[in-house]
């Protein structure tokens, strides 16, 4: 028999959620049903839609989609989200959270300028807990309510801090990678490491206190190139092998970023060379490098080869004034791309809008640089956001056997339209459209952590 | 004595809003003081805010910002926002209401087959005054939610549903020009008028019955050249001689478009001569052209000259594949510029998202395309948003004495932060992420029509 637990809206107009007739303890029962009009990628270019469909979690895990429930699951639980839409949780593969505070503001600089004159001034701060506290409350409050639920995560220099913002994720049951940030070279006096060994020596420390969170895990990150020392990049692969840990960083964002690089860097083939001859360039170290705007030939091949991810910051790019990433040849090459918010060069923690920045800017790019590198499609972006950044957590963003049960709520009764429409259209709108206030309810990892 | 007339939050996390001792009657009183950071633009470059200041109404009119209240407005009822800010309300100066049924889908194609595959086959349900009913009681009631305060409006080749569509903008106190469309050839045939002659004629009796309107005004609408023969560009400007009417279409959009005008007027110098050589560009003919992305140096200098307004729409130019309008030159070279949504190429009605997407497209134009023309400012695209798009109203878009008042009341207390801000800061954010949950009130020439 199938237990009912329906969501019922109680004002079509209000948008107010009562759960009715509740059987399901959250964050303990990890068998059930979910009820909708199901929506996943298998690969960039192949978008399931399954309207009116069942898509159940066994023990966590995605047991599978069907137009009818298999009598295998009749007992299990029912979540009956009725003509709402079930997506794969999204993936932000690239976000500062200590740059939270002045996400849309202080857009008038490039990239060098912009971290001298803004971010590293705000950076600063969390050397104090209280502060850490009350802005690391505001952005985790934020990105449980959005449609996020795995989230790639930048620090700062300070350990206590970083294990704060880990503490306050790993409590709203989003799971994350977070980096407590190494600088120790060309960065102000008041945002620089002492020293190589300081650094690295707090770092081992940081890994060691990290190990007691369940959902959250770190990741090491290296700022960028120019504000780390070969000695600090040298003991970071160290620890990379010691701890076996990931790696997250920036590579190839801005033209004069670039050539400073060169310069700080004699000898290397390229930007990402800088990473790899300390072997922090994917292949046995999971890696994430944010951008990618200007990578070259080799650059690429060796990403690809190595199975380094691309995090895709669109909006960022455009905010930064950097370019336009030509994420249709790394797709094309079947490279790992996901997208990025990255706050705070990025205004918004909502990854449908990443979306729909990436659809746009590669039309501005094609139209205006290079016509040999063609649009993003929906299909495209929308894998990005779910499959292709999850897939550095494992097997995550897709609603395909196995895979870990992380899942979003739809409603899209605001958006108000005279016509039919659609799942496949009303989704595409939702990319274009979508804010917090369409996020229903939201499950990570088999966890229901929201409902409205 | 002060007549308060306080409006307060309830609750600062609700944001519901409730008028405490209202003794101001909606859109009859004309004279109040409105309190709060008045934020407004003098010129392109200009952004003038008052902290804590006075804004004052008298007789439907601006009579100046005050950091204090001078004795003469005592006895004006006050409306007090406290800490919030005023702004002039935007001003959308192209926006095509009958699409937005399917704004946020239909994002694959460029202009010309965009049009044939999707818009005219949307355009052609208006046939049907039903349909016409359903979809623009969304249309004007979305409008009515927003920050805009005056819009410049394509309806369809239809009458009675573009009056119908007038009587509501009307009825919601939105001050508006609307055209009924003018289409005689390259249409598809359910959407394609008989006859210049008779689209002339059915335009002049759509003409007289716009005249019981108060607040909404006629404007002639030929879609554009490819859609409009000689004759009834002709008939058109006989028509705009006799009734005294201003005129809106598209100019150099799209690249394909420019080159089929080109192949339709043979012996024109450019696009904008297609329209001039019938005096329906400019002049004594007020005259706005969406988009100008690709407008020569003739083209410009003849805007310029003319004064014909540039409907700037980036998000429709990004989502369409246009390009990027060299819009900092028009700035430059003081012509007259606005901005526009242009639903349902572009996603939104939200005139801060054409603000934010303004800034962003002129990064990314000057980063890989033409580094002569340099990204815009804050400052320059809240001008356009305001005072620069107000002027096709008259003296509208700004707080300088002598302007309609036209208003919007923002808050951003849903937007928490850890830190102080400054009220420039705090407008510059709204730009990136207001939306219309942090629309508190608005003022149309003198009248309230929104209060939360």
């Amino acid at each position: 028999m199938l237990h009912l637990v329906h969501s019922i809206i109680q004002s079509p107009v209000g948008y107010k959620w009562f759960i009715w007739n509740r059987v399901i303890e959250e964050n303990t029962v990890r068998n059930y049903v979910v009820k909708g009009n199901i929506c996943y990628s298998k690969s960039s270019n192949e978008l399931c839609i399954v309207e009116n469909g069942y898509v159940v979690c066994e023990e966590n895990k995605c047991a599978g989609v069907f137009h009818e429930l298999p009598e295998a699951y009749e007992d299990f639980p029912l979540y009956d989200y009725s003509d709402h839409m079930i997506i794969p949780g999204l993936v932000d593969l690239h976000v500062h959270a200590p740059q939270y505070p002045f996400r849309g503001m202080a857009m008038d600089l490039e990239l060098i300028d912009w971290l001298n004159t803004y971010t590293f001034v705000e950076e600063a701060k969390y050397a104090n807990l209280d502060y850490a506290e009350k802005a690391y409350d505001i952005f985790v409050d934020d990105l449980k309510h959005s449609a996020t639920t795995r989230a790639v995560v930048f620090g700062t220099i300070h350990n206590d801090a970083t294990l704060l913002l880990m503490e306050k994720l790993e409590k709203a049951g989003i799971a994350s990678y977070v980096g407590k940030v190494n600088m120790d070279r060309n960065s102000p006096e008041y945002l620089c490491e002492e020293s190589a060994e300081q650094s690295a020596k707090a770092t081992e420390q940081w890994l060691i206190a990290s190990e007691r969170f369940e959902n959250v895990k770190p990741i090491l990150t290296p700022r960028f190139t120019p504000s780390c020392t070969d000695e600090l990049l040298e003991r970071l692969s160290q620890l990379q092998k010691k701890y076996k840990v990931p790696v997250q960083s920036h590579l190839s964002e801005n033209l004069g970023e670039i050539e400073w690089v060169k310069e700080l860097c004699p000898g290397t083939k390229n930007y990402g060379d800088s990473y790899d001859r300390y072997d922090l360039f994917g292949n046995d170290c999971p890696t994430i490098m944010a951008h990618c705007v200007y990578s070259d030939e080799a650059e690429v091949e060796m990403m690809r080869k190595q199975n380094v991810f691309v995090a895709h910051c669109p909006e960022s790019n455009a905010n930064l004034s950097s370019g336009v990433a030509p994420v249709k040849n790394y797709l094309k090459k079947n490279m790992k791309v996901g997208l990025g918010s990255d706050i705070a060069a990025g205004s918004t923690l909502s990854i449908f809008k990443a979306m729909a920045m990436a659809v746009q800017c590669s039309k501005l790019r094609w139209r205006l640089y290079d016509q040999y590198v063609e649009p993003l499609t929906v299909e495209e972006v929308f894998y990005m956001a779910t499959k292709g950044g999850g897939e550095f957590f494992g097997k995550v963003g897709s609603f395909e056997e196995g895979y870990e049960f992380d899942a979003v709520v739809l409603e899209d009764v605001s958006l108000r339209h005279p016509q039919e429409l659609t799942v496949k259209e009303r989704l595409e709108r939702m990319i274009y459209l979508a804010d917090d206030k369409n996020i229903l309810a939201k499950f990570v990892n088999g966890n229901k952590i929201l409902e409205k």
